[in-house]
């Protein structure tokens, strides 16, 4: 492999600031889409095309024909999430820099890179051994609501015999993963006003109501310190892992400790205590605050009493969970925890059912082949804590969904010094390169 | 009275953006004091200089002698609160906009309308009746440290026979007030780290903690629901008004409905029940939010959870509070309310001891019969809620502090849409005028 060269392209791509959620890089989100849409000229794609270019265009693209042989669509995405906070950074988000082996930039492993490796591996492969197709998406980390629009209007895009997914990472150092499960995300603002307009602290102090006063209690309340979310109802859908997934996971070498210690680096764990650290990232519905808005944030000091407060929050929700009965769990719960002097307000962002994926088809066998052919070791299945939103719309032609991925635990996604190992990638292009080939081999009745 | 020609001179002195607390406004601020220095030239002042320049200066100005005539020192600020929330100003907040006899501008009546009604009285006036001394300053809203400094260094600039504030309102429309106690302020910034790096919500929530979650858990113990704070032995020093004081607050025209919902415009009020509105505004310590800063606050949204989060809050002070002693309170009480898990600290932004002037110095007859000529009615004693730091510091020479203003209790201090009514600022340069007259009628010894 010219490794030299695949990481100078690899750059290039890592170098476009796409970041979807901002507006202020439109035209960027616009420059990484057609950097792939280059790609995949070159990789002599009949039809390259944007789709719903009216915003971050999906990119569709149709391989070479291979007579005979299946078909398997490739996802991935361009965009990338907000590299803020920019001073918690060694090197510049945009500016990719390769330190002991890592390449570090904002998209090196959330999804550029992995798009990259998927491609590089059809360069690798030399005649493509199978028919691809290409969704290359730039709203992501926003919603995917494009891309969801896009399929619900033209679901024969994910006809296919397969789709591979590499968004995800290995389960630890050497040890390969498929996903059985995402969780689903709601993501909205929550809004309290307490008064017409802000307020002098001097004038009012001691008898006005303060709205981030009011918007703290009103969190608080939706969550305890034990870490429940009081949203009545939020519980009752969850499904509880089966008992052979509690044993895999035990099995797994993931220490409680060494996640405390060497990856979420503080002092303590949090959460409900009474279920296992896997269990909570995997299996549970979660609320978190991302950020707060209102009153004066500025340098220096203004006494100022707030009238109005909003909170950025979300939850992570799981197997059995709707989006929209929990977005309407979260509006009642939110109407009836706030005071009555208090106007609140819930604003949905964006969102996304969990997914249920399941992994009984050939195609695994042969994703677990590959793997252990080039790094030793085949995949386990387990679930995963993030959400990919457009998962179960990409399943819907009823094509397996292989959900995979050449990351490490330790890759920093959506955080200052997101990286990618190198070793990661080029072994990833190997065992891509290797399935696509298994894959080739199989002549099916569909193609 | 020209009204026309003073209505212009006062906007161009409210145009410039002098916002103490915004390093981008340092030259605005010195603009301001450029401003007040040229009036002080046209007043005839022998004597004008900047002192400790090296900041926003503090303006001092030595009027003409007038032989055998006491000393008046006049105090005020040519700085300004920032002005957001911006979209709330129905005009914007350094245009200055006359509607229904109102003049709508940042600073209007908080400060640079009423050390303008201070100056264009003595204009009024003709020859000068006392001798003046100035001392103007830029950073009241950011607590007057070099001002302090430079009365420790130089007390002699505060001696004279009485000092006069106008930075205060009058207590009802047609009430003209001096004030006999001010609240004092300590505002500072908790900050609170959970994490070493913000951390992805996919990967990590469930088990990792998240800073604003327990920010806002710390906050919420720091004050109660019931605007009790919990900040241990805070309560042990205030000092609670006399019944004098008592029964003069419950005569003023002053209904707690009407505060309600033309004032602070809002479905209630908050705070300590037990007490009246006046009290928990006049004599009681309070505990406020401003701003939170961390995590992520952009457009759109990001699934992060915030390593470090930090509240921008103040507290009140009232009489016989000490300053330092508040900031070693709060600190503990932060020490104490976090989890061992989270690493907390405060530092201190700005600050001010309470203040309590004595009002039975002849001055304030002169004052009472001035307001009583020119408006019908003379000043009744109440105490304010809020802070003008350097009082305590101005009285040091053993003069009686006449702390008294022209504004009313709808000026909207520090919030959108600040205004002085012009009837206000006409009856006051009348009113200052006659005040001046009479203080000169008085030969004293120490002149």
């Amino acid at each position: 492999m010219d490794t030299d060269r695949l990481l100078q392209q690899l750059t290039d791509f890592l170098r476009i600031p796409s970041v979807s959620t901002l507006p202020a890089h439109s035209a960027d989100c616009r420059a990484a889409a057609e950097w792939v849409a280059a790609e995949l000229r070159r990789l002599g794609c009949r039809e390259v095309q944007f789709l719903a270019s009216g915003t971050h265009p999906v990119v569709w693209g149709v391989g070479p024909e291979v007579p005979g042989a299946p078909t398997l669509l490739l996802y991935g995405h361009y965009d990338v999430q907000p590299p803020d906070p920019l001073d918690e950074w060694t090197t510049p988000p945009f500016q990719p820099s390769v330190r002991d082996g890592r390449l570090f930039a904002r998209g090196a492993a959330d999804d550029k890179g992995q798009v990259f490796c998927l491609l590089k591996a059809i360069e690798a492969a030399g005649r493509p051994p199978v028919n691809f197709r290409f969704l290359i998406e730039g709203e992501e980390e926003y919603g995917s609501r494009v891309l969801f629009d896009l399929l619900r209007r033209e679901p024969e895009r994910t006809r296919a015999d397969a789709v591979l997914i590499a968004d995800m990472a290995y389960v630890a150092p050497g040890w390969p993963a498929v996903y059985t499960a995402l969780r689903g995300l709601c993501y909205a603002e929550i809004t309290v006003r307490s008064a017409k307009s802000d307020l002098h602290s001097g004038e009012f102090g001691g008898a006005a109501p303060n709205a981030h006063e009011e918007l703290l209690r009103l969190l608080g309340r939706l969550k305890g310190p034990d870490g429940k979310i009081n949203i009545p109802g939020l519980y009752a859908a969850v499904k509880r892992p089966t008992k052979a997934e509690l044993t895999t996971w035990r099995r797994l070498p993931f220490s409680e400790t060494q996640f405390l210690k060497q990856r979420v680096q503080a002092k303590a764990l949090a959460g409900l205590k009474q279920y296992s650290v896997l269990e909570r990232l995997w299996a549970l519905p979660t609320f978190e605050i991302h950020g707060v808005l209102g009153g004066f944030t500025g340098e220096g000091a203004k006494t100022v009493i707030p009238a109005e407060a909003t909170a950025k929050v979300s939850l992570r929700l799981v197997p059995n969970q709707k989006l929209k009965t929990v977005e309407r769990q979260l509006a009642a719960a939110v109407k009836r925890l706030v005071p009555r002097h208090v106007q609140a307000s819930v604003r949905f962002l964006h969102g996304a059912d969990p997914a249920v994926v399941p992994v009984d088809h050939p195609a695994f066998r042969l994703l677990d082949r590959a793997f252990r052919e080039v790094v030793g070791r085949g995949t386990v299945a387990v679930r995963a804590g993030g959400s990919i939103p457009v998962v179960p719309a990409l399943g819907k032609s009823g094509a397996p969904v292989v959900l995979t991925g050449i990351g490490l635990p330790d890759d920093r996604l959506h955080a200052p010094n997101e990286k990618l190992d190198l070793k990661q990638l080029w072994d990833g292009i190997a065992v891509f390169k290797r399935f696509y080939e298994l894959l080739g081999q199989k002549r099916t009745a569909s193609s």
